[in-house]
């Protein structure tokens, strides 16, 4: 996603030991239908700390994508460097002093790294993108949380194998079943929901007033994440209000022109029978969320359901971070 | 099923005209793994009206698995001529003076036999079972309304494709793809839960008074529905309260040995990842619910949640029938 | 695949009773992931007869994706009222006035419609493309057959589930599953390979002349068709030299630089474990082949085998047409 | 499947390091359908080799299902201290004092348990079991052979993931694709099908001396491998000829009743589309193979081509080295 981006220049590329000293090309194992882009390719992986970064030249900006684990000792190490760190590492996100960004969404968080600096005594900082189940729901939640308030929220997902990592899943523990649990994933939806859609006030983020329930679960899809939601609002929302406000969203992403931003944050469908994880999933080269089936919550006297889907590998994963991180450079952060 | 039934004998086959006058085994395409039953195969295929079954002899049970739109106009007839009808169709659930029947929930219903045989004028009548994604959810709530007391309930399914029946889902449609909507489903489960929880008073069944929302997505998996469930309980229910209820309760259909009642309605799983369609669906030989992740719903005071899994095929289809039948031999209805 | 092509120009679409008089957008049911080009969902559709097109302005050329039995009788009518029928049908593969054409291949071919056109006492005439396994056999086979000659061939398929149509095979059957049978599909294969590499010689094209035997099986893959080939070269073939001969393998198709040819029409793998038709299919827009795993054949004393894959919905099926009706129009038929 | 069984009776279980002194239900993973065995549950969990064995009590035969690289020397170290080893591990199959058994086909090959007794001066020996892809192939040709003789044979494989072991094959390489290699798997087919259809003669088996060729596919399918098998006969084979000395077919296993043997070896399906992995290969409780689509092979002026489908997981793997015992009891090697 990186190749010939219009404001990023790929500079290095740093892995764990067992990959030093190799051509990027011979270190990956490369699962993807494109070809591996030649400069990248060609590059010699180098060791994941600063000082090795440090040398191939003046580098400001790094993408993380580590396990949780390392993250939680390599950021750090980088940002005390000064290095700008757009993670997608869980490690940081609920960090009191680090954003947990959607450009769309609450650009005002970046206001956390003038704390995060103060407080680290570095130019350095840690911005990190939510689960690739939050931000499905987030993006979709935004514009009805502004208009309408919401004070309880139920989702089901069914996500795919892709969010388990390449070897994440034996075929032979899902090929024809559903998994109804994910380590962790519940608590992440719970807490980065209301994480971002909390307010800076005073130095910090308030999160967001209402409860969360998530139930998750996996099913043999490659790519998307599907999620059924049942919301009640504040005020009554009536669903072609709800579908006006989703349908009309953008943000700061759009209006500044990322380069990464989907036209449309929010793709409405109308058939019934939408949206659908294959079919669906590559709306906005996968940076968009595509809602369908917005209807009546009968649970709830002022509620609404729907089904929103997300593309948890792209906008769900280095997507996620890359928008970011185009978010950072526009407002001077780097 | 039906074969070496203790207590029924099968008697005659009837279908539709382009079936009639061909042994069951060409009529049929037996898409089972097991063998055709022999008795079965050498049938002749016989006119779906009463008269033909009555010249075969005498005659007093017949089951019902007709596409609704038939069963509407069938069913009555049958009961006219006087037969007791054992019906899987959706087309008289809902009817006033039918039993909605789960011989563990709700035999006290049967008492609309009389209600219905006396507007009738006739000794026929029509017996339902619920329909597959319903009955694995009223099973597993039946405990819970009786100790806790329901106010609402939202349900996310992952349904089956045998749901569809054989042809009814093309798999360019579901093959590594999720579809986020059943039709009818949802309708299906928010009334036919209510009724079936509701009691026999003054020659009518009021429903049980709360409120249901369901969601149904259909899933690449061959046999199984796979729901997650939230609660709002009226009194406070922990979750080891509720693995209690659960893992203790028997019914009507157990504690009078009907054939094909599995010993334990409701299984309960404790591995967090479970229960599983592939692996847990035939619990019970597929007339169980298997109920796993009983945890507390965090967005109601005093909820709990969980997932429930039944057997479409089996519990959900004609098994649903056969004990439902058997409940009403045990109760001197045949 | 029309949108948008720099020498054909959609004037008008065709389709049987039920969908004439609608716009294309409501009469077709669009499954694809890109949207409907904006031209086509706003033309009305046409009764499939000559007349009718005729109406409409001067067409040249009729595209024919109709089911066999209808091709029957249809393709001769616009062939008769003057058309050029680029058709992808079944129903004249192997008449023997009729071109079964692979640009890269045989070319040649087309001096079939001369005959053709004498016969009919009409301009209008009928070019067909292989069926969708057939292609992909025939396209890695050609350099091979050219170079060292083929005495006998056996290959086992396993085809995407495409191939049936939307409809064509329920869920049910298909998933988790393999159905080692495909009606008239071995037949097809052993017959249109042979006529396509055949020559053309005083007024007639003669079959290659050696043994094929084809073994089609289905397997739940959306897109491609995998096949495994073993062949009796006559010459000695040396795994290293198929691949140089297959490796720099181009045809008519890319020396005239037809719009939709691959610039490669074989890509060969190095790897072990490919070409897989997940990842693979898509190579030259899906009108390349795939070819890899190329070995000795140990049970032929000169032999060779290999794995081939083919996009089964691309090059296979519209696109198989598209560049032929782009070979006609190069050498001056349309 | 040693539950119950009448000849034998489980007294110990070994694994590796990690798991010894645990209970055998806490250290192992239980992933299928039926519960794990109470008897095999509450076993403490002893080291690999042959003195923990002894200690507890009279042991005659231990069941090895090892990777080869294990195999190769714990193996010879279990014979060496005197016991029978009836092995599914590769690692002595082609070893030239090794029986590579299916009790239907070549209990005649026994007669090397003298040959390797002499040879390593031990009353202990091994016997192996063939490849998954293997015994269901040699079982179907056994009677062709022996009917009509064999000259060239090319086979064609859809394995199913269970193949690869539980977490052999990650579910982003398999689902909705196929894998057209599996590393070894060739060449044993081609081996071990020669030896096991070979003869014992003067203290050795020399194996049949014909051609073999295979190319071994993954799809996804949980068990059950497909094969489509052409084979060039040395006298005339007709369809019905082949038919019949199939479908008669029994062998040692079923004539000496041992338990775990089907009653038919080899079961016909005359529908066109059969067999099927996922309602065929549960066949005589997974221990048959099933045959369907016989016809000439085109290609050969005497030849016959096929499927069969065998369970890779019961009679390729476990259920093969059991029969294989039950074979060593019968003849008096226990």
């Amino acid at each position: 996603m990186l190749q010939d981006h219009p404001w990023f220049q790929l500079s290095a590329i740093t892995a764990s030991e067992s990959s030093v000293g190799k051509k990027y090309s011979r270190a990956s194992n490369w699962y993807l239908e494109s070809e591996i882009p030649k400069d990248a390719a060609d590059m010699t992986v180098l060791e994941t700390n600063p000082e090795s970064i440090k040398k191939t030249g003046d580098i400001k900006l790094v993408f993380s994508a580590l396990p949780s684990s390392i993250a939680r000792e390599v950021e750090p190490s980088f940002r005390k460097a000064g290095f700008a760190v757009a993670s997608n590492a869980s490690a940081y996100r609920m960090d009191e002093t680090v954003p947990l960004l959607i450009p769309e969404i609450n650009v005002d968080h970046l206001n956390l790294i003038d704390v995060q600096r103060r407080l680290n005594g570095t130019e350095g900082f840690i911005v990190t993108s939510p689960n690739c189940s939050t931000y499905a729901l987030v993006l979709a939640l935004k514009p009805i949380f502004d208009k309408f308030g919401i004070r309880r929220l139920i989702v089901s997902t069914m996500q795919a194998i892709s969010g388990a990592g390449y070897s994440g899943l034996p075929s032979m523990a899902i090929l024809e079943n559903v998994i109804p649990y994910i380590p962790g994933e519940e608590e992440k939806m719970e807490m980065e929901t209301l994480k971002i859609l909390g307010k800076f006030t005073e130095e910090e983020v308030k999160p967001a007033d209402f409860k969360v329930s998530a139930s998750c679960n996996r099913v043999p899809v490659y790519d998307g994440h599907t999620e059924t939601v049942s919301i009640e609002t504040i005020d009554d929302a009536k669903p072609e209000e709800v579908i006006n406000v989703l349908k009309d969203f953008t943000g700061y992403a759009q209006k500044n022109n990322l380069p990464s931003a989907p036209k449309k944050p929010i793709v409405l469908r109308s058939q019934p029978d939408r949206p659908q994880p294959r079919i669906d999933r590559d709306e906005g080269n996968g940076m968009s969320v595509v809602v369908g089936r917005i209807r009546r919550e009968p649970v709830f006297e002022t509620g609404i359901k729907f089904v929103v889907l997300g593309h948890n590998t792209i906008r769900g994963a280095a997507g996620g971070s890359i928008i970011n991180a185009e978010a950072l450079y526009k407002e001077g952060y780097l």
